[in-house]
């Protein structure tokens, strides 16, 4: 007796690793849903409509935005980024769990949203690792990464509305972490207390 | 950063295979404190005091219960059964998380004492199941069986003021969904709070 979905909002700053965390849970996991964010930012090399994004034109994007098509979505750096509501209603109706890597101000609208939604924050072990991964990996100016630090500092501290911090950094550990939230929340009463109500 | 352990607390009915299930979980986790309780009843053959129960005379336990030494207690059958709190406080500041298997009001009544206890609730897949069951295993008479399912339906009734509830039966399946809880419980916010506070 499945009921309905759950919808899990990944979240983590520049540097967290968060990709290849998702990469990983996306292997693990077949019977989920990967929800994909609509842009107007133009495709990258390699990058697929449908798959990374749904590419959109500023028209489009912002009729969407007029028809309430979006749970949430922002403007950055030109770019238009957002989290159509549709197909996330619809596969949760249908009893799928679905994934969704939104950043943290767009998982909280979220979660303004939808109070059920799980929010998990990827974190390296330290906030110094973050600074060195964040250094080592950069072809970017000093500034440039002062500025990542300073964002992702910020979204630390909205972070302490999260329900759950993974650390990213050991192989599989996060990920393995990822899946034993997926299934503790399934063994939650609120979804299996129709046990208890045939006794 | 390890803070104080967690408290999980593990209860079934008659029937549910949680003895079963508590021993994969014990051959799983080294790293955690599964509690003995105290008992008067006599021990059975080949059980062992400190092991299975502690064994106590009736003054003992009583003059433990005076101390207020137990974290809840219970008469049953004649016999006294208590969970002590001395180790149980004492692991759990040390950093140790905690398995208690105790039935359910006794349960409820470590909930009032320790709010941060986790209560895990085991049942069959269906309650026929349970009924089944009872009744294969079952030298017992029909009236006997008839006490303790009317017994296991007071117990599913008190079950939804637990937080989980794990499905036995299918071999490994409630010893897995046990230990990503225990996984998830260590991932959410309160237990890492302390990795946002440092950026």
């Amino acid at each position: 007796m499945r009921g309905r979905g759950k919808l899990f909002v990944i979240s983590g700053p520049s540097g967290s690793g968060k990709s290849t965390l998702l990469a990983e849970v996306f292997e693990k996991l077949d019977n989920e849903y990967f929800s994909v964010s609509a842009t107007t930012r133009k495709p990258r090399p390699g990058e697929k409509n449908g798959v990374n994004y749904l590419f959109k034109n500023r028209e489009e994007f912002e009729a969407m935005i007029d028809n309430g098509e979006f749970l949430e979505y922002t403007e950055y750096a030109g770019n238009y980024y957002g989290t159509p509501a549709e197909p996330i209603i619809r596969h949760l109706n249908e009893g799928k769990d679905i994934f969704l890597d939104v950043e943290v101000i767009g998982a909280l609208k979220i979660r303004e949203k939808m109070p059920e939604a799980v929010l998990i924050f990827a974190v390296p072990p330290t906030f110094s690792e973050l600074e060195h991964r964040l250094r080592k990996r950069s072809t970017e100016s000093e500034q440039k990464i002062r500025e990542r630090l300073e964002t992702a500092r910020s979204e630390y501290k909205k972070a302490s509305e999260y329900d759950y911090i993974v650390i990213t950094g050991k192989p599989g550990t996060a990920c393995s972490e990822i899946i034993s939230i997926v299934t503790a929340e399934k063994c939650k009463l609120i979804e299996r207390e129709y046990l208890l109500r045939e006794a």
